[in-house]
């Protein structure tokens, strides 16, 4: 798992049933010092995160696909909470 | 998952029954901001993309064989949508 | 596996249920000379690591679900030990 | 899938019965404009490829195991086709 | 699969009964030119490789798991042979 912060979202013509109907956020992937790295992930939402939220986001296919009771699925990458504090030691 | 962009495709002697017949696309992954990142997949196209569009690719290995119904498979990327529009935050 | 430094923790509101009462750590990857590396994972907790600590992280997702016992589950690393030695080489 | 360039063969005293007689192939990863990326699999051939072939490399170790009919396997990278074409959109 | 180089061991308080007794080498991954890349892996021995060995790394969990009869487990990577030779083509 990693922290992102939600960056956004895709609008597609999907092809594939099982991501029909799901929000596909845009997702920064964030350093431990809450620093954008470049990279990002298309996911699913799971806890109706919102535009700038801190999320914690899973990135592993087959925990995603268990989460969202999808078998089968074509999904990587799940938002599974709202992050309410880093706490980091000095 | 990822955006990408069709780059074009790959002609290959195949010499695993599963992927005959299959459109082998090259597909660039591409950064929130649209440019190239220098990445890019042999992808399986299930979304009759064509050559310059945006797509929504999914790399995940499990559930690209379970989108194709192929078991045993040999497939790591599928283009599963067409994109029509990202929705980047201010 | 790699070699972690334990940074510090995470509090979020999970919408999961999975991962609910779990010590969620952040996580320095080291290199081999101790140093960090920049990158990081949250990872559970099952060796009652503590803030310093360098840990043994498992971080495959398939393996982390098995020690946890979740099936389903959304984890992709664990903190399974507390490392005593590191012996380099010349 | 990637492209990739057959650059030699690893000879090794293997002690796992499911990778004897297996050729394994040294393979460069190779970017879409056909140069060397610094990347490399040992991958077992099931193209019959020689020195220097341009092949499709498949990497995801469930696929590759199905595959070459191993279960168990230790085996995470295939050559499953000799590329004849790489087709780049101007 | 990748070319590694047993570099030391690691010695830890585990917290977890499947690693116990296994001995943890500390191996660095190798380019095709024999120089160390900088990245490294915990990897469990099933081959006896010594200090300074070039090894034959496997680095794909559900394969280790397999090698090592384990279900559950927690290990990615295996030493699962000594390389005798590389050999490069011009």
């Amino acid at each position: 798992m990693y922290i992102g912060r939600v960056a956004g979202a895709v609008v597609a013509t999907i092809k594939y049933a099982h991501l029909e109907g799901r929000t596909l956020l845009l997702v920064d992937r964030l350093g431990l010092d809450g620093t954008e790295t470049g990279a990002y992930d298309i996911a699913v939402d799971v806890a109706q995160a919102g535009s700038g939220d801190r999320v914690l986001v899973m990135d592993e296919g087959n925990g995603a696909r268990q989460i969202l009771g999808l078998d089968p699925g074509c999904i990587r990458a799940v938002v599974v909470g709202i992050i309410d504090d880093v706490e980091l030691d000095d």
